[in-house]
């Protein structure tokens, strides 16, 4: 049995976890990402101890604690060195956490923990699998062999920020023209408003309306309804999506690819014009190709990943 | 003892290296690369007799064998599944190789061998390596844990097609905007035309003239001398070398990142403002950051690599 604990810059998601990766019960509470760590360290502890005893367990029968944080994680000291968006620069997490629990702890990126879990659910063991989220940035884990991929500093993995057009959009990170500032909901809400505004005759003004805000459906649900501005809208959307996508195939060529976050959602509507566009611009025409499928946990990948790396760094 | 053999679309080079991947003999032939594989096969085999023999040994201190052929390989089986420039399609050359020296026989694509080659003489046990050749084209290859990385299909590690300019230049490889379409030799050498065109006056044209051809080292010689249409040239075209290295850095970090190829003879020259591009387009802000330094094999990483990638398969 582990804990699973998916620390995001609104909730704290904790879950218990079986040995083959499913959640047996799991609670949340709010980050309140302010506060000083320990804290948030004290409120991941309380809920760990509450989804075991919930489900019939003690925290004796936990094999380890699996954490996944945003920001730049110090895996080998568990140690969050810096987060953009939580009080964590510094954070000796994992110390801290066993002054509640004292198991083992294995701290993560968030991201490469939700690659991670969607490798546990959806990777049947591949030798190679890429995770891809398509959320406010795009981001990512490659797992290898059955582990994650850290590089050597465990700032590996940031799929969203290589170069989609040289010298194009300002991203966050600092860079310009990243895939992220492209491929993002973030990069699809401005690509919406930008269409809205040259088509004032199209259906997305209309949709936006009736939901109140312009998001990153609205130019799917013209697209789907027909309107030729929202289609193009998604068309070239996809195009920025499944371009980097194949980029990363022909640097990995691995034998699964999922993709995940908000957009996913869209299903066959995303996948089978992404699809196409790799498959033309993929560098292998001779071998065996990369299976592309959507993601199945959504926001349980968080802490599904988180318990299972914990898992898999216990049996090294 | 091991034999390295690096196949090219010109040369057949063939040396006999020692277990620390030092080349004690080597000699080479002419491809002649529409001719039967069993013919260039024999001819391998040939050459590898000769510089044993020449170095003292006979073909029973051979340990294994390492080809490093261009094209798709099938690493699993030894087999050439496609190649553009040699007639090598589903050539069983492990299988023929066997039939003149009955040692074990590793096939490797020749961009992975080659970096397997710096990673031996550079990489001093980098964890996590990457090399890239700005050639003709631009490739390279990856080294996680001291293994090539391939793929699941042995495809993987095409690192130049990778998008640099979404829908930009069309490159050999049927994609549109490859970092190789703006970062290779080819790629260096039309943009030194279109800036030869754009400016009579630059001393690129004297230089060109004395050469009696336009090459790589036009702009960065006309540079070298203050001429400000070959800095332009050179400056734009390490930013582009630049631009694809960051996104590789931030999905590697690797410990390592070894830079080959023609180009890569302006060492300082162009790795001075290379670093300082990649430090500032880093995502990494908070932990080690990769090495990047200049090749120091070139021509002999095919042949080291080949046969030290064939030594690492025997000890698995």
């Amino acid at each position: 049995m582990y804990i699973g604990i998916d620390l995001g810059g609104t909730n704290i998601a904790v879950g218990l976890v079986n040995e083959e990766g499913k959640i047996l019960a799991q609670d949340s509470t709010p980050t309140l990402n302010q506060r000083p760590y320990t804290e948030i360290v004290a409120d991941m502890a309380r809920l760990a101890k509450k989804v075991t005893e919930e489900a019939g367990y003690t925290t004796d029968d936990i094999r380890a604690i699996g954490i996944g944080s945003p920001g730049t994680v110090d895996n080998d000291n568990g140690v969050v060195v810096y987060a953009n968006n939580i009080a964590l620069d510094h954070a000796r997490v994992a110390e801290e956490f066993r002054k509640y629990i004292d198991k083992p702890v294995n701290l993560e990126n968030d991201a490469n923990a939700a690659a991670y879990g969607e490798y546990i659910a959806t990777g049947n063991g591949a030798k190679s699998f890429v995770f891809i989220t398509l959320g406010t940035g795009v981001g990512g884990g490659v797992v290898l062999d059955g582990k994650i991929y850290r590089g050597f500093n465990s700032a590996g993995g940031e799929l969203g920020h290589i170069t989609l057009v040289h010298d194009g959009e300002p991203c966050t990170c600092g860079r310009k023209g990243c895939w992220e500032s492209y491929a993002s909901v973030t990069a699809l809400i401005r690509q919406t408003k930008k269409a809205m505004e040259e088509h004032p005759e199209s259906l997305m003004h209309k949709i936006a309306e009736e939901n109140q805000k312009i998001n990153g459906r609205t130019a799917f649900e013209a697209a789907k309804q027909g309107d030729p501005a929202g289609e193009a809208v998604v068309k070239q959307y996809i195009r920025y999506v499944a371009d980097g996508i194949s980029g990363i195939v022909n640097i990995f060529q691995p034998e699964k690819l999922v993709i995940g976050g908000g957009i996913s959602k869209e299903g066959d509507y995303l996948l089978k014009p992404l699809e196409e566009f790799v498959k033309e611009n993929d560098y292998n025409k001779h071998m065996p190709r990369t299976k592309i499928e959507i993601a199945t946990l959504y926001n349980d990948a968080g802490i599904v990943g988180a318990a299972m790396a914990a898992a898999g760094n216990l049996s090294v």
